[in-house]
This record gives structure tokens, C-alpha cells and sequence, in this order.
């Protein structure tokens, strides 16, 4: 067989060489440069064509697609969610994603976005507390401590000044594992015996536990007046993680309200009830936090402008640092109109 | 780095691999099977989760996002629509796809779509072919001469028993590479100075050309009656072959109405004109051609039970003839929630 031309290539960032990049550049730093591409990307917010994802339910989980274009670039993510993948030893969550270029269609990167999601899911957190938590904020509950908490412990310091952690988890072995991976990197971290000594002093709450279930995570009695909520695992239809009455006293801020509707904490409330959205705050068209007492709750869902910033991040960082190998995804014919006769050829070559 | 796990692994098939495999199993045998699998699960259409695929149109073209699911399998294709890529010597159509374990969400099989797609467009046009067109058909026009050209004749012969193609292309060179192609795989080729002469003595007549826009590659006077129509060319909104009047004289048959009604050559006629779902012509819950004079008409879109199907063909043949690579795609650590212990041990691997 000949080789293939520059034209078939699109370079692959496997998950190697997403580690390999991630450790290259560093966490923190990745997390802080990451966050740039996501807040810009929320600045421009009307420049995006959005669709809610497109979801195909089954028994055990779900399979989706993300799409979104800016016009000059398309990406999309492939994610599953899978809460018994745990127990089979498989990842609940799994990605890969691609950014193309809207004016050929080529696709111009393919990477692994299994790593790449929780960085980025992290990196909108962190965003998102930015502009909402109370200011000087510095003790962070987080509950739920899988595969995604270090990702927001990091990512909180990084950006909005946290310095301790204080972690719970109905499996003690995981925050154990959460507070070793996170020795060393500049963090104070506690193990908590329950939510309500997790949430003691914490300025932000952040939940982000896995099961696919109407759960009660936080009752309306752990939340004082002042915090910010960062809730992350209620991300599908019929997973909630936060009591209605803690919704109820908080000021709300969404992504993207069709998709939070369905997916988010507010799948709880009424269809009409209230909701600001992030961009509006970032760019000064909505209120964020305006009185120290306000609770703020930041009811995550994870949109595909949030991934195509991360595609984008990565695409622009592998020029620098090589990590990618180089995949003959697409046909590249001598001449366009003859696939057959590149089949053809290929057989005498 | 250590090697990623077994679960890490998702088997992919380039562009050479694929090129490989049809001409391993032969291009004719390798239509034959995969008709079967287009054939076994159009059979089964019910048993899939269908939507109109989910497109980003801009200026120049459009990327599209195919998904369905079986409830047991699900895949999905990625595929632009780009004419203006011919002139700058890209393809106007390049596409990848994913086949995946809906129980898991674990993506099974990437693969390369471009030259699958043409293979699995002409097998569909056969799978039709067979139920619709005239008994004893033997010799079929092709108008436009481009890339699907070549595998339409091939399937044509395997499936119907064609032996004559009459072939036609605003650009006579894109006619003679088709008849150069096609010589030795027992086809006779006959190129024609217009679509008129082309479908002189025709008994099937393909419509495969490729401009974005209101085209008529067929008038009505050149339409004799009990001739059976592939159009394949027509496949989105601003992009048709036909006359309409041809229309309003054939039978028509569709994949998925509500995708061709959009995209079609339907959509020059009003939405409630009666079509027929090939599925039920195959299926008996419908009738295909019942007289001799009849014009039937497959108004051919493409649709993503079709690319589920090639998915599925090249997984099962993946085992036998091994033409595929190993792409390190999903992240496995050694604890699912320890996904930043993976990154950790990473570094010190």
C-alpha cells in the first residue's frame, strides 16, 4: 500500500498522551489555562449554535452526542453514562471527542475525552464559582469523592483560592484515595464522617456523586446562608442530588436552560421557575452573587460548548508538545471522484 | 507509561485497513454480505431507535451526526456534505463511525466511513432494487459518473443481474474513469454523449450527482414507463435530480419519510404525497411494483440503520481477517473512581 497523503491524517491524542500532555504542561496549570478557553467560550456564548444532546436511554445507562459549531469550528463528544459499569470494573463515564473544520468538514483532532471531561467539567466549575462564590472563600465540602473530585479540588484552588478540602463520601475508601492523590499539591484536606461535618465552615459545597437516582445529598438543614453550591452529579433525567427546599432558597444559575431542565437539580422544580443563565452573568447582562447571605447554587449539567473549549485547548497545544499520533482516517483519493480507482490501486501497490 | 488494560483497547479500521478487507474479501462478495446485513435489519426496522440525523449547516456544506441503536448494539456515523471540496481536492464526502455495547456505553469499533459509506450506499440501493425493480433487468443507466458511480454498477450486477451500464456525466472523463474502473468485473460499459441516450434501452436508471442544488438530471420525457428509479443523488434540503413531474408518475419508496421528506426528492412535493417505507415492502405490509407499466421510484437519502448495518458487517469480519489496529481510547484505570491516581501513577510509569 502507498502512504497516505496529508490530507487522510487527522492526529489522535490517545489517553497516553492525554496523561502524557496533562503531566507535561501540569494539572494545575492545565486546569488554569483550560478555564481561559472555557470562559471565552462562554463570553461568546451567542456565536454558538446549541441543540440540547442527543440522548439515546437504555436500561442500564445512556449514550450521547454533543454537537455545537461556533461557525468557523464544529465539535462533538461521545459520552456514556453507565453507574454498573463501576462494579464490572469499567468506568461509569467514557468519552472521545472531535473538533472539525466547518468550512471542509474535516475533522481535525480526535482525542480521548474520558481525562479531558473531567478536566474540563472541573474547569467549569471553577468558572462558574468565580463569579459566584463569596468572595475570599477557602474551605471547600466536597461530596461524592470519585473520579471526578480531585479534578474540582485542584481546579478550585487554581482559580478561586481554596485551600481546604473537606471530603465525604458513604465509601470511606474514596476519600481516602482522594485525599492521598491530593497530598502534595498544596491542599489541606479533612475526611469527614458524614455531609453535615463535610459542609462545616465550607464556603462552597460542591456534590458530585455517581448513582443514577433521585438521591438526597444535601438536606435543607446543611446549607447556611452564604455558600455556594456547586452541583455536579445530578446530570440526567431522574438523578438529583440536592432537597427541593435547598433549590427553593437558592438563587439558580444553568448553562443551558432547555438541557438543565431536563437534566439539572431544577428538574424538580416547576417548568417556569426562575433561572439565570452563566454567559449573562460572565458578561454583565444578569445579577451573579449580590448580598453576602445568598445562598448561590450553580446547577451543572455539562454542555457541549464546555467540551468544544476543550477541544480546542488541546488542538492548540499539539503543535508545542507532540502528544498525538497521526490516524489515516480519511479517505484522500488522487482525484476526488475516484474512490473506487484509490481501491483498485491499492490492490497493486 | 504502562500499556494500557484490554479495556482501554477499541479495535480501529483506517482508511488502508478498509481498503485492505473489501479487496481481501473481494469488492462483489464484500457487497453480496453486506446487502445481507442491510437487508436483515430492514427487516427489523422496528427494532430500531430512529431519528433524523442532527445536522450543522453553513455555508459550504453540512457535518452530520447519524445515531441509532438496536436497543442491543448502537452506533453512529459522522459525516460532512461539502461540494466545493472537489475543487480543492478533498472529498465531498468523508465520514467515520463508532459501533458500541449499549449495555456498557464502551464504544466496540472505529472505523473509517468514506469508502464504507459508498459500499453500504450501494448496497442499499440494491437491497431496494431487488424488491422494486422490473424482473429481468439488465442494463442500467448511470447519471453522474463520481465516486459512488463504480459501486452502484458492481452491486447492481451482484444483486439484480445487471450486465450493461450506460453511463453519462456532464464531464465525459469522469465517464471514461468510470468504464476504465469497471473493465474486467464482467460488466459491459457503454458511455454516452447525454442523459437522454443514457437511458435508451434502460431498465433501471441511477441518478448520482453530486451539485448542491435544484438540478433536473432527469425530465420527464426521458422516463419510459416500468422503469425503476435510483435516485441517489438527492439527499438534502436545495438538492434534487428529478423533475417533478416524474414524481407525480412513479411510485415512490423512502427509507425514513421523515428524513426524506426533508431532504429527498420529495421535497418538491407537498408533505402528506403518499410514500411508501421500503421496510414495508420487504417486511410484505406494503406492496412494491405490482404492474409492468409502473414507474417505481427510491428516493434514496441515506440513513443510519444503513450505516449500522456496514458497522456491523465490518465488526464481524474483523476477527477473520484482521485488518484493524488497536487505538488506546478509553481511559482504564486500575480503580474506576481513581481516574487522577491514574494520572499520578502516570508520571512515575
Amino acid at each position: 500500500m502507498t502512504q497516505p497523503s496529508r490530507l487522510a491524517i487527522v492526529p489522535f491524542v490517545s489517553v497516553d498522551s492525554m496523561m502524557k500532555l496533562v503531566l507535561a504542561v501540569g494539572v494545575e496549570r492545565f486546569l488554569t489555562e483550560l478555564v481561559a478557553y472555557v470562559e471565552e467560550d462562554f463570553l461568546r456564548w451567542e456565536a454558538f449554535d446549541k441543540t440540547p444532546r442527543v440522548a439515546s436511554h437504555s436500561h442500564d445507562g445512556v449514550i450521547e452526542l454533543m454537537p455545537t459549531s461556533d461557525g468557523t469550528l464544529y465539535g462533538f463528544k461521545y459520552v456514556n453514562g453507565h453507574p454498573k459499569n463501576m462494579r464490572e470494573g469499567r468506568q461509569t463515564v467514557t468519552a472521545f471527542g472531535v473538533l472539525a473544520d466547518v468550512g471542509s468538514g474535516y475533522p481535525m483532532l480526535l482525542t480521548e475525552m474520558t481525562m479531558l471531561t473531567a478536566l474540563r467539567t472541573a474547569a467549569t466549575s471553577a468558572v462558574a464559582a468565580k463569579y459566584l462564590a463569596p468572595k475570599g472563600a477557602r474551605t471547600m465540602a466536597i461530596i461524592g469523592n470519585g473520579a471526578q473530585s480531585e479534578f474540582q479540588a485542584v481546579a478550585f484552588k487554581a482559580i478561586v483560592g481554596i485551600d481546604t478540602v473537606r471530603l465525604y463520601d458513604i465509601d470511606r475508601s474514596a476519600s481516602e484515595k482522594c485525599a492521598r492523590n491530593l497530598a502534595g499539591l498544596g491542599l489541606e484536606t479533612v475526611i469527614c464522617a458524614s455531609g453535615q461535618e463535610a459542609v462545616e465552615g465550607a464556603d462552597i459545597i460542591t456534590t458530585v456523586t455517581a448513582d443514577k437516582q433521585y438521591a438526597t445529598i444535601l438536606t435543607d438543614n446543611m446549607v447556611g446562608s452564604g455558600v455556594h453550591i456547586n452541583a455536579v452529579g445530578g446530570d440526567c433525567p431522574g438523578k438529583t442530588e440536592l432537597h427541593r427546599d435547598i433549590l427553593l432558597r437558592s438563587d439558580i444559575f444553568v448553562e443551558y436552560p432547555p438541557q438543565t431542565r431536563i437534566e439539572g437539580e431544577i428538574q424538580q422544580l416547576a417548568p417556569d421557575h426562575p433561572v439565570t443563565e452563566l454567559w449573562q452573568v460572565m458578561t454583565g447582562k444578569a445579577e451573579g452573587r449580590t448580598a453576602t447571605k445568598q445562598i448561590t447554587l450553580f446547577d451543572s449539567v455539562g454542555f457541549a460548548t464546555e467540551d468544544f473549549s476543550a477541544l480546542r485547548y488541546v488542538r492548540d497545544k499539539l503543535a508545542s508538545t507532540g502528544f498525538y499520533e497521526e490516524l489515516d482516517l480519511l479517505a484522500d483519493p488522487d482525484e476526488p471522484r475516484d474512490l473506487f480507482g484509490m481501491l483498485l490501486r491499492a490492490a497493486k501497490s
